[in-house]
Order: structure tokens, then C-alpha cells, then sequence
């Protein structure tokens, strides 16, 4: 009945080559069928063929975007719209191992406010890293707003590498900013607060809490925010919004906005109306203008003194220094946003229904003038409007955030109320183009399109409401990205885009081919500090060292068994795995889970990851990998197992389930030499082809040669226990020998696969 | 130079009405353009066709997929592959607020291992309940490996709202199956443990440690698992992995895979060969046979004993009472799948390249004639191959799972190493189709494929390597879900959808109108425990109650606002935040977050929610909504005061930053009558429209009636502060009037252009 492995790898070898995905014809007949089944009209379909993209294509664009509440980073592509990855940057996830690991938890320790674990973030404003003002690539940073910290992504390998958390605020929502060299990244306080962690009435309200921006320096080579090279702007107890980083003319000065100008503290619960109506009561609210390289130079010059351990421009200093002006401001304004010249500034106030456009020109004229129409109550000299402005443009109710187009003077403005985004001339002052969205916009994101030199071509409207867009999902839905064609002169509506988990507040649209992630690590790496792990372990040298009273273990996984497959401790003692991935293929990761603990290890190819636990009760814990990695995932497991204190082994001999005889250990042999022989032919179909041409294959080849060089190394013990007559042993060995076989042919079938469907050409028909 | 807002709202309503997105004529030209600039084949365009879901439009299927290593549920929708949710289920998730609020909290609790909060879990096999064997659409179950845990989620609400542990289980990867009326839930054991928590040596592994499968009681009206009412056959220490139940002629019975049965134990790190070489040596392993209903009447007349506090049936007692039997199925099988009609059982062994189809009539009359081919070392009989087999068929190599089509003997079987789906009649026996997929496929799900009546249309195929199909985002890549039209003769490969965020291992797919989620509570719903909350607060009975040492404080959420604004508290005490939604409104979610603590609540409309901490550190704590709620969500801001020990106030007075006389006031009641005038207009529009047969309109006439009305409320307040000459409330409370008039406007725009784009007609015109 049963069927031999020769002939079933043949056989199936056979219906690989006979019965493959066939391109059968299709009719414009089926497609209209589908499109009248499935309601779809041309417009649609257009739409269908500007997003789709078929198996193995590329996006054009990749779109970082905040995961708001979620505390993550959400990865994903346009024109598709798909989403390639949630990054762990302030909540722990376990899948990324991120908040699981020791490694990663020191990253997260990083972020830790007054001694506390702080396990979750909201996340709002992502900064891609620029080089003179275009993205560069190579960084991320993001803030959050409930706890004010600033997280820094490597786009090399998509990891949170670094925390850092505000001196001085309690609230951030205004951040992340760069300026154009990624000297430094903004970031502004919200709620007002007192600047010490101290009790203050609020009957001090006006003279001790303070608002501010922090300018954070980043040092581009290491790739991280340089906390002692950092200054922070005391401000007004205004609440500081987002800010933007001038460029051009405007180069080496900052802009922030600020809404509740009018300092009001509400109170609703004992009759005073609430923040909403006291916050809304003025016409305009502030612009702040800081002039970030003057205060630099400030801080170089040993100026500036430092609180709470952190560099701090009291406004007294910052006035005196001619360093911090205000102009009036649309009231309750979201975006203020320097155009790629750096020569205007557009701000939109959620309660005004205009854009203003600003000149830095006649700023800098007026600055240069000192011509002032007054001062704050802080003594804040305050530019007039009237001195300030270029233009103001009706675009819409609740108008939100600007992106700019790659056409000169086009940019785009989001009108929250309205539901609708509103294309418009900055230069002239006309509205271009409306269209719909679904429904209520906050942010806006064109392709680059903060940079010096935005690419136009799309649009996402980062829609606050789902409402009625998706399938029903419960009381609490999805958000709604709409991705919107802007290449033409009218806008078109092409997509509408779910997002599963989180809010994204903004988002920042890179050009894909800027990046070039990896695709494994360096040997034994440790991937948040960017070295050699000091626990990197390589193969044939796993051991287990009790050193300080800790039990390390320095083991290693790949496919499909984890070294040690068993671990003794004793009650009480605290154990630290260290797990290195021996892999070389790209995306053999492997992880790791142990029953009784709150761990997953993510372990990409090369990493070296660790837990460290105390083994507080006696017993048997199964521990396993967690990556489906193999067709031999199941068995790549192991025990853990905790001995009583003082417990004696009577007999260590681990039980034989099964005995192994000389016949079974030839009949084993004899499927291995005929499952080699399929293997061959593979090798030959793939060597006899310009494989060389085509890197996946490449690459597949490899690691096919490194299976099969593990499986001569089996072999080999499985032949010297033969020649012992240790037929167990032996049987055993020939049965690892051929699992690594079947992880050849794996490799092999996937390369041989990709020929066939990649047009390779027989190397001789060359 | 500024614009009056009447002036601004009517030029928006103007802009509104006259430059909204037109629909241009699309040239077929233009489609041809596209496809040529993207690389589309008329395939791929047939393919997009087929997916490509314009605005507002629903799926057909929803999919739930276990999230792995997330411990989630993803939720996406089929055929536009858009990822809708992911659902927390045994990992914390701040933006659903899950196990971060303290309802939640109370769920996890309930998974606790050994007393200690477990935050992962490593999700495999979800299942939706079934009522004769098909979906009903009430509730989903999905199991934690790790951990060996179920977790049942609502799909009213899409929330987790139970976790059970396994009483005996150290490891479980076979859950969750259920019955055909969801009498119980299968969840099987995986790598072998002691029943008990005790250390055992593994030189008694084949005495002492043990598999089994639980077959865990649930009662439909209640949603949940019913522990007291569960049982667990013992079983040997195979590795068991997947289980099924009979249907139809074999409803009663349960099937569950093993592997390992050669009781294999490792060692690599002292020389032995690894769990990978011995446990996969035998040619086959075993099926395991169970008759849950004759062991259900068993338990129900008291003839099962407790163990570890559960009922649990020795394999000598299962022999005895002939309940459990063995067959020798494919070597290292995963999926064991009944054929709807319940008479054939197929299973894929990943070593074997065939599927082995067995008949249920003949292991029954092998059953009833007992007729065996011996015992196993436990004393299980053994049904012989022969007496059980109906056929075998080579599939592949590495088949892993099975899913049924609509069309009779049609079924579909993964094939791991060969990357490739085959589409094969299992009555006859035949290969009909294969489809090559990128990469190395786990799971595959038809369309309600595990059901008596699957409904064909649609299979995917859940990769678990993604190598190169998508743009690259470091060395952790995204899985691929692959769609394929399943319609016709041939399959077709339609869409290519990354996972962005966990590893899938099985998913099901439920026709989508079958559910009937919920878009908001009942008025201070304790969502996890499905009862009104003992929190509850409605609008005007905010307070702050100390009870029992616990500062107690019931506030409401509403647009924009936190009741109450200012929580004053000492030292040292103990605080419990209790929000309730007072939103009608869909998708009207308010969040919460507090600096220096590790909290985000979502409160969707109707919830009560609550977070208790201890106030350890005198200070100034910002708090604020965390969901982009309103064109004013972000004044929607409180602060905690927590003052010092013994702390006496001196000034409570909250300090004034402006000062409003009564012109400020006539100004804004000016502005205010002005924007009536244009709500006014707006309401005439959707009035002299047929919008009563819009729901989504009538939805959100409800919504700004009510808005319009608290509207009313603050006129009223400003009205009585202006005839006592108190011109700063005055002024204020007209503010928090035009607040609430933007937020009508808000509904009542949305509304309008409602109407305008789904063909509302003037009433009188009917």
C-alpha cells in the first residue's frame, strides 16, 4: 500500500514539470463578466489597474505612518496600498520579539518615566532622516505624545534602536521634525506643565507652566539622538503644536504653532466651561519662530546653562538673544508647513477656514526691521500679520495639514470638517480642484512631499472615520486611508485603504529604491546596539557556563533543531538563553517560546538573541520554534527542565521509544542514495540553466549547497556508527542525513521553480 | 485682512457644492496607458478585477487568521485581501485598550500560568462555531501553543472575553476544533509533560509523561467555555498536533493526528541525533480515534474521576470502555480534514508526498467486528491501514493540509516543500490541477472549507515565506496569503497579500453577512463581561467618590470634552478612572491617556472603561483623548493634580490668561446667529430630500440633532451669565455654543454630501 520516497519524489518531480500554473487566455468577454458580477465600472477599473500589483511586483513608494494609540510604526506601499510591517517601537510585540528579548527591553528601559516601565506609546508625527533637505533613508524617528519621548528607527534592518525622553515636558505631541540635514529633530511640548516634576497649583498656572520646544541633535553616523548635545526653548504656556524646520532662505530657523493661546484652564466638573470653549476664544493663536543655529552656537559657546541635566533657553535669554518671535496664526492650527523653496509657510487652523501663507521674506524683513506690533505677556515680541503674510485662501471648514505637490506653487490642504481635500495655488491664491473623502481628514501625505523636492504622483488622505467604508467589524473600526491619484489636473480617488490596528496621525511617503534593508545580520549579532553580541555563539560550540550564579546558556537554531535540545537547572537558579541563528538564507528566521514564560525571541538569520529568567518552580517546560521554518518545524523543540533543589539523578539514561536494527538502518540508506539521485536531477536542471543571472536563485543555491554539505556531515556519523555496529545510532543519523536531503530539495525545487517561470535559457542554447 | 466666519462658512458650502469630484470620462486608451506604464498583463488586469474593491464597497468573506506569535486575531476581507482588525487575544494591545484597561485586565488574568501574567501567546487554529455543522457567525475560539490556553472571542463586538487554561498540557498546538453544534472544542496536547506540574526525569518519559486531547464543554447562549464540564483523554506521549470532529455519520467521534509516535527524545548537545532525526523514522504515526459523545454520557453519569480539579479518562478506561482507538496514518502528518459529508477523513503526512483518503464506514465496521492489527505499547488497538484506507494520492511533497470545495470529491491540499497547490478528486482518486505558489505553503482555506456546505470560490493559501514577493523591510519579512479564483477547471493565482504583522498558521473564512456585529454599547457597557458596568456614568452625574481608601472617579467622554477636566487626588491614594462614552454616534470612539503611566483606554460609544493606579508621585499630570475625535479633540484634555501629602491649598482660583468683555461676547453670539443661519441652510437641503431612506443620513441627522441640542444647552448658560452682566462666562459658554454648532455642521455636512453622491432626490420631486 505504501508507496516508496524514490517514487514519490519522481512522481512528484514529474507533476511539477507537467502540471504548473498554465497562462491560459483570457477574453475581454471574462472581464467584463467579472466587472458586471462584481459592479465595478470603468472608472473602477482604471482605478483597479493604478493600484494592482501582480505576485512578486513592487511598490513605488513606501509609506511610513504613525500607529497612534497602537505605539508602533506601520510600513506599507503605494501604489498598493498594502501593509508590509508593524514596527515595535513603544509597545512590546511579541512576534518582533520586540519588549521580549533582553536585548530589545533595554530599549525599551530607555524609555522609562520617573523609574516606571512604560509599555505603551502614542505615537503621532514620523521624520524620515534628510541630507539637504531630501530624505536620505537611512533613519526614522517618531514621538510619543501621552509619555513625550522620541523613538530612533534604523531602515537598515527596521528595528527601534533608541528612546529618549523630553527633560522638561509631560505632553508632546510635536514631534518628530528634522531640519534639513537632520542636524537636529524637533519636538514640542502640548499641554502646558510645570518644567520640574513638582506639584503647582494651577493658580500658578501663567507663571509656571510652560510650554517649549526641544531641539534634539542627531548624530547621522551613529544613528542616534545625542541627548547632552540637546537644547530646549522655554515657552509660553501656550499649547505648542507641530512644528516645521525652515530650508532654503529660511534654512537654520524652526516653526511652531500653538493653539489655547488664550492660556484657559477649564473645569466643566465645577461649572467653568470646558477646555474646548475657553481654548477657541481668540481669533488667532501663535506662531512661534525659533532660530534653531544661533542657539546652537549659543550651546557651543557654553551660553546656555543647563536644567533638569539638559540644556534650556529661558525666553528671557532666548528674547534678549534675538532667537524667538510670534506672528498671529489661523486659530487651533494643525499644520504649519515650509514650502520645498523655504520661502513660504503655510498653516492651517482647524477653526478658521482659511490656509495663510506666510513670506519668510517679509519675516525676515520685519525681524531684520525690528518691527513689532507688540509683545506677548512674556515679552515676546509678536511680527503683525499684516507684515507677515503672503496670502490667505479659503480651502475648506476645519482645514488640517498641507503637502506640497512636485508642481510648482500646488499644494493640498485637508479640510477636516468638510470631508474633502482642496488642491490650491500658493502663489496666486486660487483653489485648483476639490474632492471628497471618507470621512474627516486629519493629516495629508504626498509622495516626498515635505521634502525640498517633492515627487507629486499621489496622495493619502489619512481619514479619521471609517463609518460606513469597510465591513462591519464591531463598535470600534478601522481608520481609512484613501489613496488618491494627483497626477493629472483633476484629483482621482483610486483607493480605500484599512488600517487594522492603531491611528495613524501622519505619515511619510519615501521613494523605495532610497532604501536598502538587509537581509540577515553580521555572525552572532546583537541588532539593537549594533554590535557583536558578547553571547554569539557558532555552531559546534554551544555550552552551558554558570557564571555569577547565573546559568548561561549560549545555544544556537537553525533548520530544524535547537541547540541544547535539553537544559537541566536547579529550582531557584536564574537561566539567560542566548540563541544565535545559524542561517544564511533570507527569511529563515526561527523563533523561540518556553512553556510558563512570556517570551517569543524573533531570531532573524545571524541575530543572537536572549531571555533571562529565573526558574522558579520544578518542572518540565517544553520549549520550541515559533517560525514555521521548515517541514521539520514541529520537531525542532526541546525541554527545559528543572530539577528540585538538591534532587540526585538516579539514572540520566533518556528512554527509548523505538529500537533501530541493521535493516532498518540500510533500508534508510537506500531511500537517502535514491533521494539523492532526485536531487541530482534537480541540480543538473538548474546547472545546466543561466541560474547565475538571477540572485534569488543564486542565493537559494547556496544555502541548497549548505543543507547538503550538513547532510554529508550525518552521513558521516551515520556510516562510523554502522562500522561500530551501533545500528540505533546509526539508523538515527542516516534519518538526519535525510532530513537535511529534504531541506535541499526544498531550496532546490524553489530555485529550479523560479527558473522555469523567470525564462531562464539552458546555459548551451546560449 | 480676516475673513468672517460667515462669510467663510458660506464660501466652503459654495466651494462644496460646486467643485466636487466630477466623474471624467475614462478612455479605454487611458487604460491601456496604465497597464503599459505598470507591467500589466490582461491577466493582471483580470486579476485586479476580480479584487479590486472601490470605495464603500464590502467583501464578500471575512477571514479570521490566528496572528501566531502576535497572540491576535487578524480580520480581513476576501476577495480585496484588506486587513480590517487585529483582534487582541493573548498579547496586551493598547489602541483597543486590551490589557491595558481594567475590564480587559480581568481576561488576561484569567490565563494566568503558575500565578504569573502571561503577555504572549502563540495563536495557531481558530474556529467558529457551528450549529449543524455550519458557521453561525457567534463566536470564534482560538488556542495558544505556548501556553496551552483557549480563548473565546464575541463577534458581536469582535473582543476576547474568556481565556481557559489547559488543566494537563505543558504544550498545545492542535486547537481549536469544534463539534458540529459546538458542543465542545477539541484541543490537543503537543510535546509530551507530566499531567502534573512536577518535575520528572526524562528516563520515565514513556511511563510518566503523556499527550491527550481536552475536549473543552461550550454553551452557545452564554458564549463561553464551561471548565467544570470538560473532559482530556489521556493519551500517549505521541507529539499530538491537529484534531478534527465527524460530522454526519461521524458525528460523535473526534480525529487527532500525532507525530513522534516514535516517542523520540533528543539531545544533539551530548551527541544524540536531534528530535528531528528520531521522530520522523517510522513510516507512519497514528491517528487517534476518540468517541467524545459515549465519553460525554460517561462523565454525565459520574464515571470519570477528576484530576488536577478536571475530569480526565485513563487510556485504560478509554480501551475499556472503547472509546479510543488508533490508525497509522502519513509520517509527521498536520491536517486531518472530515469531507463535509463526514464519511471520508484525509490526511497529509509532510514526509509522505501522498494524501491518504480513509473511509469512516470501514473503520467503523473495523471498530464494530474489532478487528485489529494489534495493540500499541499503551494497549490502544490499531485498525489496520488496510481496513481503513479508501486511497492514496501523491500530491506533493510536504502536503500538509486539506480544504474542501462546493464541488463534490473536489479538494485542495498544500504541499510544503514543493510550493505548490494541488486540486485533486479524493473519490476517485486523480490529481485535477496544481498551482504553483511563493512560498512553501502552510495551511490553505476554502471558503467555509471545514464545514458541512463549503462554498468554493475562493482558496488561500497561507505561505510561510515571503522572500522576495515584496519590497524589502529588513531581515523579519512579512508572510503571504496568496488568493486563488477557484471558480473555474484551472486555478488561478489573483492576488498577493502581505502579513504585516504576526505568522498565520490556519485561518477560516465566513460568508461576511452572516455576522451582525455591533456599532455601539448598551448605555455604560462593561464589554468584557457583557454587563452593564457597576462604573456607569451618565451625563451630569460625574463624580468623585473615596470608598474603602480608592478615590473613585465617574466621568463621561463626549465631543470634546473629559468630565472631569481637573481630578485633584494626594499622594500615595489609590486612583480608579472610570470613563463612560456617552457617544450615540458610529465609530465616535474617544481614547485616554495619562503622563507617567502606562494606559491607553478605548472607550467606544456606550462602554464604560476603567484604569486603576496609585498616585505615587506628587505632581502635574496631563491627560487627554487619544482618538482624533472632532475638529476640537485636541482641547479634549484634562489634568491630575496630585498634590503633596498634607498639602494645604492655598489659592484654588484657576488662573485667567484672558479676560472677555461684552463686546467679546456680542461679537461671538454675532458669529454664532451667522452660522445658525448656516446650519440652517443645511438642514433645509437634506430636509427637502428624501434622506429618511438613507440610514447612514438618518445616523447622522440623529447625531447633529443631538449636537444641536447641547448647542442649545451652552446658550442657554451664556445667556443667563450675560443677563447677570458676567461677561467672561458669557463669552465662554457662547464659545462652547459655536463648538457644538461646528460639530452639527461637521454631521450635517457629511450628511449633505451624502445625499449628493448616492442620487438623493428633492422630496416634492418624487
Amino acid at each position: 500500500m505504501k508507496v516508496n520516497k524514490k517514487r514519490a519524489l519522481s512522481l512528484m518531480l514529474g507533476l511539477t514539470m507537467g502540471l504548473g500554473a498554465t497562462s491560459s487566455a483570457f477574453s475581454q468577454a471574462s472581464l467584463e463578466d467579472v466587472m458586471k458580477a462584481r459592479g465595478l465600472t470603468q472608472k473602477d477599473l482604471l482605478a483597479a489597474a493604478k493600484t494592482y500589483t501582480p505576485t512578486g511586483g513592487r511598490d513605488e513608494y513606501l509609506v511610513f505612518a504613525s500607529g497612534g494609540q497602537s505605539g508602533q510604526i506601520i510600513v506599507y506601499g503605494i501604489p498598493s496600498m498594502r501593509i508590509l510591517k508593524y514596527i515595535g517601537v513603544f509597545t512590546p510585540e511579541p512576534w518582533q520579539g520586540y519588549g521580549y528579548d533582553d536585548e530589545s527591553k533595554e530599549v525599551l528601559k530607555q524609555g522609562r518615566i520617573q523609574g516606571q516601565d512604560i509599555t505603551f506609546g502614542d505615537t503621532h508625527h514620523p521624520a524620515l532622516t534628510e541630507t539637504d533637505g531630501d530624505y536620505n533613508g537611512k533613519f526614522l524617528i517618531i514621538n510619543d505624545k501621552a509619555n513625550p519621548r522620541l523613538a530612533v528607527i534604523d531602515l537598515h534592518d527596521f528595528e527601534t534602536k533608541q528612546i529618549v525622553v523630553n527633560p522638561f515636558f509631560k505632553s508632546s505631541h510635536g514631534g518628530a521634525f528634522v531640519t534639513p540635514n537632520s542636524e537636529y529633530v524637533m519636538e514640542a511640548a502640548q499641554y502646558p506643565a510645570p518644567f520640574s516634576s513638582d506639584f503647582v497649583p494651577l493658580s500658578d498656572f501663567n507663571d509656571t507652566y510652560r510650554g517649549g520646544v526641544t531641539y534634539w541633535k542627531f548624530n547621522m553616523e551613529e544613528g542616534r539622538i545625542k541627548p547632552d548635545e540637546s537644547f530646549t526653548f522655554e515657552l509660553p504656556p501656550y499649547s505648542q503644536d507641530l512644528s516645521d524646520a525652515g530650508k532654503g532662505p529660511s534654512y537654520g530657523w524652526g516653526f511652531t504653532n500653538s493653539f489655547c493661546s488664550e492660556r484657559y484652564v477649564g473645569g466643566i466638573e465645577k461649572g467653568r466651561p470646558p477646555f474646548e470653549a475657553g481654548c477657541s476664544q481668540k481669533d488667532t493663536d501663535f506662531l512661534h519662530i525659533t532660530n534653531w543655529k544661533k542657539a546652537a552656537e549659543l550651546v557651543a559657546a557654553g551660553k546656555v546653562e543647563k536644567v533638569n541635566g539638559s540644556y534650556m533657553i529661558p525666553m528671557a535669554q532666548a528674547i534678549k538673544e534675538e532667537l524667538l518671535y510670534l506672528v498671529p496664526e489661523p486659530k487651533s492650527p494643525h499644520g504649519v508647513d515650509v514650502n520645498p523653496a523655504g520661502n513660504r509657510i503655510i498653516i492651517a487652523g482647524k477653526l478658521d477656514s482659511h490656509a495663510w501663507v506666510y513670506s519668510w521674506e517679509k519675516i525676515q524683513k520685519a525681524i531684520a526691521d525690528k518691527k513689532f506690533e507688540g509683545k506677548d505677556p512674556y515679552g515676546i515680541p509678536i511680527i503683525a500679520l499684516k507684515d507677515a503674510l503672503h496670502t490667505q485662501v479659503a480651502v475648506g471648514l476645519g482645514p488640517l495639514h498641507n503637502q506640497y505637490d512636485s508642481k510648482e506653487c500646488v499644494v493640498y490642504t485637508s479640510a477636516y470638517v468638510d470631508s474633502q481635500i482642496t488642491k490650491w495655488d500658493y502663489c496666486e491664491g486660487k483653489v485648483l480642484d476639490q474632492v471628497h473623502i471618507h470621512y474627516n481628514v486629519g493629516h495629508l501625505m504626498s509622495m516626498e512631499g515635505d521634502t525640498v523636492s517633492p515627487d507629486g504622483k499621489y496622495l493619502v488622505s489619512l481619514n479619521k472615520l471609517a463609518i460606513d467604508r469597510f465591513n462591519p467589524v464591531g463598535p470600534l473600526h478601522p481608520q481609512n486611508h484613501q489613496l488618491i491619484d494627483i497626477s493629472g489636473e483633476k484629483m482621482q480617488l483610486i483607493y480605500d485603504m484599512p488600517l487594522p490596528l492603531g491611528e495613524p496621525h501622519y505619515a511619510v511617503a519615501i521613494k523605495a529604491d532610497k532604501l536598502k534593508p538587509a537581509v540577515r545580520y553580521k555572525s552572532g549579532w546583537n541588532s539593537r546596539t549594533d554590535s557583536r553580541s558578547i553571547y554569539r555563539t557558532r555552531a559546534g560550540r554551544e555550552k552551558v557556563e554558570k557564571v555569577d550564579g547565573v546559568t548561561h546558556v549560549y545555544g544556537t537554531v537553525i533548520r530544524s533543531h535547537i541547540t541544547p535540545e535539553i537544559i537541566e537547572v536547579e529550582e531557584g537558579d536564574t537561566v539567560s538563553l542566548h540563541l544565535t541563528n545559524l542561517e544564511r538564507a533570507e527569511d529563515e528566521t526561527h523563533g523561540f517560546a518556553l512553556y510558563g514564560q512570556s517570551v517569543n525571541l524573533s531570531i532573524e538569520p545571524g541575530k543572537t538573541a536572549s531571555y533571562t529568567f529565573t526558574a522558579d518552580k520544578a518542572g518540565v517546560y517544553p520549549y520550541y520554534c515559533t517560525e514555521f521554518c521548515s517541514a521539520l518545524h514541529l520537531e525542532m523543540q526541546g525541554y527545559l527542565l528543572v530539577k528540585p533543589k538538591g534532587y540526585k539523578t538516579k539514572d540520566d539514561a533518556i528512554a527509548e521509544g523505538e529500537q533501530y536494527t541493521k535493516a532498518d538502518f540500510e533500508k534508510q540508506v537506500k531511500t537517502n542514495l535514491e533521494t539523492q539521485a532526485v536531487i541530482d536531477s534537480v541540480v543538473a536542471f538548474i546547472t545546466s540553466h543561466n541560474y547565475k543571472d538571477f540572485p534569488p536563485v543564486v542565493a537559494l543555491v547556496e544555502d541548497a549547497t549548505e543543507q547538503l554539505g550538513f547532510a554529508g556531515e550525518a552521513k558521516k556519523k551515520a556510516d562510523d556508527f554502522a562500522a561500530k555496529g551501533d545500528y540505533q545510532n546509526a539508523t538515527l543519523w542516516a534519518g538526519q542525513w535525510w532530513q537535511y536531503q529534504v531541506k535541499t530539495a526544498d531550496m532546490g525545487l524553489r530555485a529550479k521553480t523560479y527558473l522555469e517561470q523567470h525564462g531562464a535559457v539552458k546555459v548551451d542554447a546560449k
